[in-house]
């Protein structure tokens, strides 16, 4: 059986970009940019919790680094530089090789070095520290959002949560390809992150349903929020051949979704449209953000004001209690 | 049962003292001061492999940073930013608050700010990610040691080992008070990794036995080493009531030590033994760096070379094959 050593050298060892001392010491050296902040997130996947055990381990790989990488984007901040853990119930080689491969897909795709790991033996999970730069003061942070903002969501929310449902045999999709997708390799949206700089007030990824992460984003600029339940884009889930009442479900608790929740005043719209084209990646105007702090609200086509449910994945919550039911999202 | 964002924020959140944007954002943010590198190292505990599942939760969160602090005192860098990630079966609130005051014991010991972290369900475990502050090029890696430098090595390696032999039943000791204190609540090498800048030409930290991490620096700076039975410092063991030769074993091939393992130039002898005296932490200069790379030789009272065990540990080798015998060092 290779020993450790011998696994972290053959898998995870690869050449570096911006590193000035890699894997194999005590600590990594690396050198932040003059005038930039440093930021840091750090995420753990395990499995049970986060993944079916048996969820194909190049995915897997692909959707650790993934999710971190989401926070970085919701920060405008470049990525660099990551540590991963890993935690094995045994020496399976192939397994890991195809981990690493999923991994490295992710980290050169978004040139991101991996500086450090530690490889332990015990039930699988999986713990990334990602940190990247961003220019001093420049950050889009949560706290940011001014009344009457735009509330902005990118790409397909719920289609994870889609997915997700398939595979416990919760909905019945006709195409589940785009949503297992969604679910099991996550597209980072790092060049909008970056690009919505000077243009978004706030900023988080949706991690953990849109409507709790909306509340986390309302918490912390101290306002409120309003969703147009016209405005949401269900139309590609209803393509999968969900019904409309549980792609809405899915649409505003699913958890797994790593797209942009922002806010932006009014007067970014044209930008941000032309933005969307270039990157060629849909965004939709979903809400405002408004004076008075409070639960978000979400307007019906008839006008009518009610409080969604909200279902932010805790991973504390008993499954009984966790209102999109799912103790894997 | 409280959220997992109510815990957090109960226990994990402390005023910080070198971070512009703290715990609760995507990520945090925080400046590398000019001329610096930064240090970043990574280190998982897990419940079983490292540690008892029954290990008092004070103790263990003293621990799982002290361990990461040991790897930055090895470079010589100065730690500032730490990130935590933790899973556990349940939300055990009183666990998690004795677990937080160990943490923040150490943290605040060593002036490292908490800058982000994870809270998922699952088995026990750990991750911290350590990040540190080193003048650009002054860090102490493993590759710098020269032919004919000394090997010193600060504290008591081997009294944690003996400290997990006594709670295994391997060894009865009359006072096994040290030892178990070796073992939960190890003593990261700071100040002195720090003052050794300038002064050792290689260094690291021994955390899986003197003899396998010695191999590690040999390795790294393409040499040899001899060490001298003689000059192993087993007095302090034997006053536990351990026999001779089970100290020595302990010594030379017991994990869990975080004592620093560096080569330094026959010149800079009184110099480290001034350093020593200041700092009040004995250290022993215990051998040789030699010009031909091959494996550690022990030097025997009767000038008799040989090669010791090599019991390195490692977390996929299986007990039987671990020449420690110890599936928990």
């Amino acid at each position: 059986m290779p020993s450790e050593f011998d696994l972290i050298r053959r898998h995870f060892t690869r050449p570096s970009l911006h590193t000035d001392l890699a894997v194999g010491d005590d600590a990594a050296l690396v050198r932040v940019a003059a005038d930039m902040q440093l930021a840091v997130t750090t995420d753990t996947l395990v499995a049970g919790t986060h993944f079916f055990p048996d969820t194909a381990p190049r995915d897997l790989g692909w959707k650790t680094l993934a999710v971190n990488l989401s926070d970085l984007a919701a920060m405008g901040a470049a990525p660099r530089w990551a540590t991963l853990a890993i935690t094995l119930p045994g020496a399976d080689e192939k397994w890991l090789a195809a981990f690493a491969d999923g991994f490295f897909d992710c980290a050169n795709r978004y040139g991101v070095d991996i500086v450090g790991g530690d490889t332990t033996r015990g039930p699988l999970a999986m713990t990334v520290t990602l940190f990247g730069e961003v220019p001093a003061g420049a950050a889009i942070t949560r706290a940011g959002g001014r009344p009457g903002d735009d509330l902005w969501i990118s790409g397909q929310p719920g289609l994870a949560a889609l997915g997700l449902a398939h595979l416990q045999g919760r909905a019945r999709l006709a195409d589940a390809s785009r949503a297992l997708a969604a679910l099991h390799r996550p597209t980072p949206r790092l060049e909008l992150g970056l690009a919505l700089r000077g243009l978004a007030h706030a900023m988080l990824d949706v991690s953990d349903g849109l409507v709790g992460d909306l509340g986390h984003l309302c918490e912390h600029s101290a306002l409120g929020a309003t969703l147009d339940a016209t405005a949401l884009p269900t139309a590609a889930l209803r393509e999968t051949g969900a019904d409309e009442a549980f792609a809405r479900r899915c649409l505003l608790t699913g958890g797994d979704d790593y797209e942009l929740l922002f806010a932006a005043p009014p007067a970014a719209r044209d930008a941000i449209a032309a933005l969307a084209r270039r990157l060629d990646l849909p965004v939709f105007r979903i809400g405002q953000l408004t004076a008075h702090a409070g639960p978000v609200l979400l307007r019906e086509a008839d006008g009518g004001l009610h409080v969604p449910g909200t279902s932010s994945y805790d991973h504390f919550m008993p499954a009984s209690r966790n209102p999109n039911g799912s103790a894997m999202a």
